[in-house]
Formats: structure tokens, sequence, C-alpha cells
């Protein structure tokens, strides 16, 4: 017989489960959102600085501005008003590689290096530096890139990134992860010949991973984040759209260019 | 020259805007992810009541164990694991009318009889109760359903519906549609000629309109608070997965029932 | 014991049934795509004027340029150009009321019209004028509004709509649907007071009827044909790229007007 | 000033233009879905051949009965039944690297090898199979697998694949896609000491890479095929639902094993 185990929800007549805990009688009102997101895919409960650390990341990946997946979102409320989880689907889905990507995969590169570490307590800077550019060598000899690195505006530095260092810092949970990173940060230069900035969504994930999230579901966290931000972009889709006004701008300086006559081969 | 307005975010070299802060100074570490969320779709701070009541109503919102969306998610990341996104929008996809509506349509319904009773100011209860009973009458009459009522399992009482009622009186949010929702609690059964629990999904939308939430959006903070429940999913699939299991188990039980040879028609 | 019936598909160690013939040996090679198609939709096996008019329809459907599901489709790619199947989805998802919909709705409009009509073998074109006028006055009066009518572009008229009117005529399908199609074309300016298209979404809706389809799933063989169009937006996004630009565009004429001060109140 | 080049539709006052062609006179009612669909993605004309090679794969694609993505479609369009394309979209998102990816992935290793073979006109079935034991070998000296080897339920053979052979041959369509994986299912079992038989998605990339389709948009012909048989699976889920049976099936058969109590730590 087919069994389908659980630990995240249940009910019975009188009461709902949520992680062994009642809902009404243990969550609602008492834990915040940002808590229940975390134990809900750690089914650990947080330390407060874990917590907070969390919720601070959560806040500096909601948004940023009009990206492409925050027009494909517009675009498709615009075209389909009557399904919202349609048009927030739609702006999930452009979460991939290029965009939103570079939290997980910083907090995957870095917990990587580290599993490789061994003890790293009470290591110096100087022994971070040393890791940080055996690794950067190594990813660079196999042709690799270093995530987490450079910012197409923020040029001299992201200004969220010594926000989030600070605040892991303070609420005890800057770990490995941190440390290898901002060592990334000071080192890269003399491996690589320019001086990059240690980018927002970079820091975001080796601050989730520091924090006790699992470094293979970090892009789920941006989601989350990021459907807050969709839900704003909507709202003010319904009262200013831009919808309109695109799709015009589009149609207007489309260009053309039908493919030439031509026979089929079968080359 | 085509021009699009935001009051969400914008960048420059040195600072990151978000609703017209400053995201590093003013918004990582000093709000929660709820509050930053609520302030995304209404563009408005909310009081220290308001706040507790979203983040309440977000946390019940979160999961229901083994909903169809929750299926819907991990058997499309059974399918394709590499695409994170993909799962969490295909969960978001259920969030439709049939179980994840009646947030909103509650929500829309208190809304629409609230804007038709003028001045509630001072009401007592029977006063409620005289318009609660004529919304009901009304919406019967035209063959309508009232949204929020009855649950499938919580057949004596919703055990979420006086947590959230409790918490929006104690935090001073209590407004015309948690009070007519409650009227409706208490006269429906002199209309309808059964007692149905007013349900948890019902009363979120309540509160979360009371809680100054725009009406039309409802759907999106119940579709905010399952991207959490499905990253629990996914965690959870990740570790135990059901997928196999699931779909070896339709596989195994379909019966085949071909259709009848037919030759085409116009009919 | 739980059981999943189903007429589609299943296989044995040596064979692969589909719709009850073996996909081998009746199927893949001996009926186009387009056929299949309309077989699994509606469990028969169309005439050769319902195939062909299907067809016509789907090419029809095919692509309208760079409307909004396209530009969402590409900007979606362009964010995660490794999940194909994410940007053809969040293309899909704006294939909703607005723009997709026409062919849906006015197919469910003739036919609930249609229903009502009794016999009418043998009717003269001014008898399907009578019931086009009474239809109309009727909806006009409920505040309703005439699915099918009107072009943005095609003023004067829209070029597919006399060439699918033939090919349903010469195929011997064209029913009750295209001919009460037809009649409001020829009456509504008396009753609407100007001259409105027939557009081709809509006499796409009213011959997928003729041709057999189900009115309830038409907006699914607009979606199945959008799927061809949204391939082909991806293939070109692959080479002439024109997300890069349009994001651009977006973010250089942003203007941004952030929300003034204000503190939250319980209003 | 931003322009959008592009090659597929484009429309004026009295006409519509599709590929450079006019849709009304020379498309609709004179090329099949599927000739549209393969000019749409290529840009191209294709041989009878090619088109037809084509369609017979799109028929052996369209559908696999039960799979995770048709289950995943049902749910959702239970949950959600007044959103067609959000049912579909929830189904092409499992279209990954589990189930719809060995259409793409086998057509992009053969293409991959092909590459390196030079001018291969003229070879032997023995040169074919030299060919295929190097490929083989080195792709199993570098921990690799070969795409479109096995099936979990055809194992003597996959009745698809001999069909889809013979229907390229046939067709002059033949070339070193085909040509390279039939001599991988002759020579593998002297390699990997198991005989595996040639499963017909892998077969199927074959066949689209040798009729011309783009090796790297593979994926999107499964998902178009796919899009027919999900629009199959939803036509029967609204006559004969399984939805509501396999969500009680799994409320019914959960077991619930909540997380064990524990503090957080910051390991």
């Amino acid at each position: 017989m087919a069994e389908y185990a659980t630990g995240i929800g249940t009910s019975t007549l009188d009461s709902i489960s949520l992680l062994g805990q009642d809902l009404a009688g243990d969550l609602i009102g008492q834990v915040s959102f940002g808590e229940l997101a975390y134990r809900l895919a750690t089914k650990r409960q947080p330390t407060a600085g874990q917590l907070r650390v969390f919720e601070a990341v959560l806040v500096s990946l909601a948004d940023h501005g009009f990206t492409p997946t925050a027009i494909a979102a517009r675009m498709t409320y615009y075209s389909a008003p009557e399904s919202l989880q349609g048009a927030i689907a739609a702006g999930l889905l452009g979460g991939g590689s290029r965009f939103l990507g570079v939290t997980e995969d910083t907090g995957k590169y870095l917990n990587a290096i580290a599993k490789g570490l061994g003890s790293t307590e009470g290591w110096t800077a100087e022994q971070w530096d040393d890791a940080a550019r055996e690794a950067i060598t190594a990813t660079r000899s196999a042709g690799g890139k270093i995530p987490g690195l450079g910012h197409p505006v923020h040029k001299n530095g992201d200004p969220r990134t010594p926000v989030i260092m600070h605040i892991a810092e303070d609420s005890g949970v800057k770990g490995v992860h941190l440390k290898l990173f901002e060592a990334i940060g000071r080192v890269h230069p003399e491996i690589l010949g320019n001086t990059l900035p240690l980018n927002g969504a970079g820091v975001a994930g080796a601050a989730l991973a520091d924090a006790g999230l699992p470094v293979d579901l970090l892009r789920g966290f941006a989601l989350l984040a990021r459907t807050a931000g969709l839900i704003g972009h909507i709202a003010e889709e319904r009262e200013h759209p831009i919808g309109p006004t695109l799709y015009t701008h589009v149609d207007r300086n489309a260009v053309y260019m039908p493919p030439e006559a031509e026979t089929g081969t079968n080359d």
C-alpha cells in the first residue's frame, strides 16, 4: 500500500498541526512569517541570530526594479489580469541562471570549498586569504568563473554587502561561507588583475548558508523574496500600468526582416 | 518617448532605493520580510497592529499539507529537478478558484457589502447581524454562495478562526470586514438552515482587508504564504520523495478505457 | 482501491496504445500532428473537412508578432535560458482574457445562442439575421459585449476571416456557429450604430466549434497554436535577441516616483 | 532609438505577414500546422521528407499516459479550473531533465559527435560502428551516460524506434544522427556489457536533428507535442476527473512524521 510521509502538516477535526506544533495555538501570532519560512525549509527552529540574518537577506532580495522577470510578470498580468497566479508564476520562471541564480551559485561554490578546508576554527585572516587564493586559482585554471563578483551598476561596491556582513557578524552567524567570501573580496585583485565588488546576491547566498539554510535550496529563498516584489509590481501595474506603453513601444519599433525565400534542403 | 513610472525601486552607482527609502541603510535588518511585503503591496507603512495581523495571516495560510497544489509542485520537481522555479510556479498555478481563492473571494464579498453600509461607527452586534442577514438573503436570492463558510474537515469550527479574530481585536485592527464576517457566522443558520463554521481562509481574507491590504490583491498574499509552504514541500521531496511512489501508484492503478471506434461526423 | 480511468494511452512490454490504436503501427507516420491533436481533445476521428478547418485555424492562431505574451516569453528566456519550458510556460500564462481569450469567448457565446435556436435546418439568411439581431439586442440590454467584433489594426476587415469562412464552407463544415457569426457581421451595424469587422480570433472560435471541438476547450487550441509561435520567438531570441535591448530601454526610461512618506493608519 | 527586429510576423491595415508570406493568402489552409511549426522554428521550408519525419516525431511524443507532468496538469486543473493556461503551463514545467529531456539530450549528444567526424559520405556500417564505439568509450571514460538507451517498460525494444527509423529512411531524411544512433544500438552491448533498447525519445531527437531542426531547441518540439497530449488529459479530466480520487488517496495515506523538537544551533 502506498504511503506518503510528511513532516509538514496534517489536520484532524479539531486541530491543525504544522511542523509538529499546533498551528492555531503555537504558531499563528507567535512567529513571524520569516521564521515560519525558515522552519518549513529546514525543519529546525532558527536561533535569534539566524532568523535576523534570514529576514535581512529576504529583504535585500525582494526587488531589483524593472528586471526582466518583473517585466514578464507585468506583461502577463496585462494579458490575463484575471489570473494573478499566472502573472506571479511567469515572473518567478525567470528566476534562473542569469538574474536570480547568483545567490545559489555563490552559496554552493563557497560550500564546496568549505567542505574541503577541514576545521577552520581560530583561523586568521591570512589563513582565509590563502584558502581563497587557492580556490580562485583552481577555479580559473578549470576555466570557471567566481560567482558573486562584480555588478553592472554598483562598480565601486554593492551597498548591501557591508550591511549584511555587519548584521551576520553582529548576530554571531558569520561563518565559513561569509569569511571565505570576504577573503575572496580581499585577494581576487592580485589573481584576476582587476578589482570587482562582492555583489549583494552573492553575499546573500553566503549569509543564507551561514544562517543554516540548505545550499541546494538557496534559489528558493530568492524566489520567496521575489514573490513579495512581484506582488508589488502587480499592485503598481493595477494603478499605473506600464504594459500598454511597453507593448506599443515594441510594436512601433519592430523592424520586420522576413526570412529570404528558400527552398527546403536536407542540409 | 516612452516612460515607465515606478515607485518601487531604483539604483545609482552608490545606492539602492526601495519605496523611497535607502535599502541598505533603512530597510535591511530594520524591517521584517513581512513588513516589506506589506509595504511593497500598499506603499504604506503598516501600524504595529496591521503588521501583527498580516504576519499572523501569512503564517495561517502557508501550508495545508498534501493539497493538489503541493502534489503538482512535487510531481513537477520529480520531472525537472534542475528547475526549482518551475516546481514552485507549478504549485502556485493551482492557486485559483477552488483551493486558494476563498481568501480573496471572502475579502471581496465583505468589502462589497461594507461599501454599501455607510458609517458603521458605534454599531451594536444587532446592527451587524441585521446587515449580515440582509446580505446573506440577497446573495441567496441571486443564487450565490456565501464565501468563507464551511470546511470539509473542521466541521465543528476551524481552529484558526478564533485565533485570528482575537489577534485582530487585540491589535486594534478588527474592522468592518471581520465584524461583518462574525455576524455572518452568528446569523447564517437561521437563514441557511444549517450551521457552518467560518473557515480559516475566509477569516484570513477578512483580516487582511481590515489590516489595510487591497481586496483585489488578496489572492497574492495567499500565494506569497504558499510559496514558503511549497519550498518546504520541495525540501522534503529532496530528502524523502513521494514522487516516485505516487507516479507508480497512478500507473499501476490506471484502467485503460479506450474510446470506441467511431467515424467522424459533422455533428 | 483507487482507480484512474483513462482512454488516452497505455503501454505494455511490446506496444504503446494511444486512443485505442497502436501508436507505432497505426498512428506514427499515418496521421498528421494536427489530426492527433484533434483526436486527443475529442476522442473522435475528424472528417477530412473538420481536419482541414482545424489545421487552418491552428495556422491562423500561431502567431501575432510581438504580443505581450511573446515579450513575456522572451524576457523569461533572457533571464533563465537553461529552462526552455519555463519560457514557453511564461508565454502561455498570458493566454487569458485580454489577448487570447476571444477565440473561446466567441465560440461559447455563439454556442449558447445556438442551443436556444432549435432546428435551423434550411434557414434562410433572413432567419439567421433575425436570430443575430435578437442575440445582439439581448446581450446589449444585459450590458454585455459581443465577442469577436472589432480589431485594433484591421479596422476595414480582418484578412483571416473570409479565408476561414471559405475553407469551412468548401469543406462542408460551416454550421450554426459560423452562420450565426456571419449574421452578426451583417446586422450589428443597425443595432450598435457602427460597423466593426469580424475578427480572426472570433472566426477561429466559431470555426472550431463548427468543426466539432468542445467549446469549453477552445482556449486550449489557441494555446497549442501559440506554443508553435513561442518556439519561433525563442528560436529568434537565440539568434537575434531583443531581451537586452528591451530591458535596457525600460531601465533607462524608468521614472522613479517613490511613495510619499506616510505613517500607517487603520483606514 | 531601440529597435526590435523580427522575421516572424507583422501586420498592416489590410494584411498579416508571417515568415515573409501572406498569412491569409499563402498559409491558412495551404500548410499543415506541423509545417508552420517547422517553419517558425527554422525559418526554412521543409522538404516533403523532412515534414513527414517532423509530423511523425510529434505524433510519437504527444502522450505517454499518466506521466508526472500529466498528473501535475490534472491536479492544477482540479485546483484552478478557470485557468486552462495555468494547467497546461504546469504540465509543461515538468518538461525537464528527467522525463522529457531525453529527446534534446540525444540530439545534442549525437550532434556533438557528428561534428567531429568530418565527411561521412559513403560510410559503411563498419565505419559507423567504429565511430559509435569510440564515442561510447570516450563518454564512459569521462563518467558520462549515453542518452537514448534503455526504457523502463519496453525492455526488449521500443516499438516507436523501428517505425521512425523506417519513415526517415523512406523519406530520404536519414542522416548522420540516425545512422550514429543505430550504430550505438549495434555496438553498445560489447562495451557496456548489456543490451539496451534505443528508446523512442532518443530516436525522436536523432530524427528531428536529421530533419533539420536545431538541436538546441529539440526540447521545444517535445513540449509542443506534449501540449496536444495535455489538452487531451484536461479534456478527459473535465469528463472523468481523477483529481479528487488522487487527492483523497494521498490525503488518506499520508503518514505524519513531524520533526523532533530541536533548538536551533549555528551548525
